[in-house]
């Protein structure tokens, strides 16, 4: 256990997918000598993407410098991809962070934030395409780590992203001891969670259901790119 | 779809493990029709097991008749299993719901509520020995159902029950739906997910570290059993 606490940081921001984050924060949770910090703009509850406002316990001006800074996902990162206050809180805190991580859709902030440049990185299984327009090179894999980035599928991957993270922070025993206490011997009871394995006919339906909120994010990553694009010309 | 909203509740306490309640709840919300409540004694921010407070959107008192009441684990059950307007408030609803569920150790909770006797049920692996004395009848299984009460096993247990009460409550392609968005396709890094799997140091580890938290459940567990035994003896 390090003498000095581990500072673990988890962005919130309106409209993230909860599990993304919750996930996560339960397996850190479990980490010996780490605290674990809910940053947002303010103190105000966040919205998610469900029933459930989620209470910050720090913001981005009073934030302590984090070892671990850890961006979930959802619908809500379209609007994070613009949003020069959170993409200036994450440069500023990459910079002196350990591990610059990441669970769904939060990997294309971090790319929009012209954090994933040359890394390999992955992402939901419908927004890891998006993600060579951010300059990162999408991989497919629930688990991505590539030098100090991990990233971690969509949403329920976020626990298999944390308890990987637990045995880099801690070590193994100590991440097997957190999966055993989670009792995470996962049987899902269908085989539907990638378009791989589920039914062609579930598929087609999300699919459908998705056509409005995939044209909003493949704008907003549009942008995005056109902005590091700049920044980098600027730059040059 | 039902014409009629699905009210589907979960109870908030203080120190329940959050996992418990954030993982059927990102399941439930995304059935069709569903209207999902987290209930309280009152509104004020909930203390969970990690640093993120829970906002209840009800009150018992405020509460709709539910359709789906679930009651989430975590060491805070303890103190539920002799709280009386906890229990009271389940029996309540427990009398016009359609099913009555829980995760983890939720089932000790709905057990010392007298609303298990009779019934197989399941809990967090360090407490399903417990049920037996509060009526029920122990089942070593991730999602256990038995008419209409439907148990789920520890912690990460709650994703599988709740697609579980998904396709039951919904269907069966609508539940492989909810798996796909939330890319529920787990990988878990180590093989560690209960006690059967897990490396025999690690299990020795946990069960070192958890002799004060079994006693008080022990305790706990005795207490309630022998509440149960009195109120049933003075009804006979």
């Amino acid at each position: 256990m390090p003498a000095e606490a581990l500072q673990i940081g988890l962005l919130l921001f309106p409209n993230l997918t909860q599990l993304d984050l919750t996930g996560p924060l339960q397996v850190f949770s479990r980490i010996p000598g780490a605290t674990v910090h809910l940053v947002a703009k303010t103190l105000a509850p966040v919205p998610s993407d469900t029933v459930l406002a989620l209470l910050p316990t720090t913001t981005f001006a009073q934030c302590p410098q984090l070892d671990v800074i850890c961006v979930p996902g959802g619908a809500g990162t379209d609007e994070l991809l613009g949003d020069d206050e959170t993409l200036e809180f994450l440069r500023g805190q990459a910079a002196g962070a350990r591990f610059v991580t990441s669970v769904c859709t939060g990997s294309l902030v971090l790319g929009a934030a012209g954090l994933l440049r040359g890394y390999r990185a992955t992402s939901h299984w419908s927004a890891i395409k998006h993600l060579a327009a951010l300059g990162a090179i999408p991989t497919e894999t629930r688990v991505c780590i590539d030098r100090d980035r991990i990233t971690g599928g969509g949403v329920t991957a976020g626990i298999d992203f944390a308890l990987t993270l637990a045995s880099i922070l801690a070590d193994r025993t100590t991440a097997e001891a957190i999966q055993l206490i989670l009792e995470y011997n996962p049987a899902p009871p269908f085989d539907a969670g990638s378009p791989a394995s589920a039914p062609p006919a579930v598929v087609a339906m999300l699919d459908q259901r998705l056509v409005a909120a995939r044209q909003r994010r493949a704008d907003a990553v549009s942008r995005a790119a056109a902005r590091l694009e700049a920044a980098a010309s600027a730059q040059a």
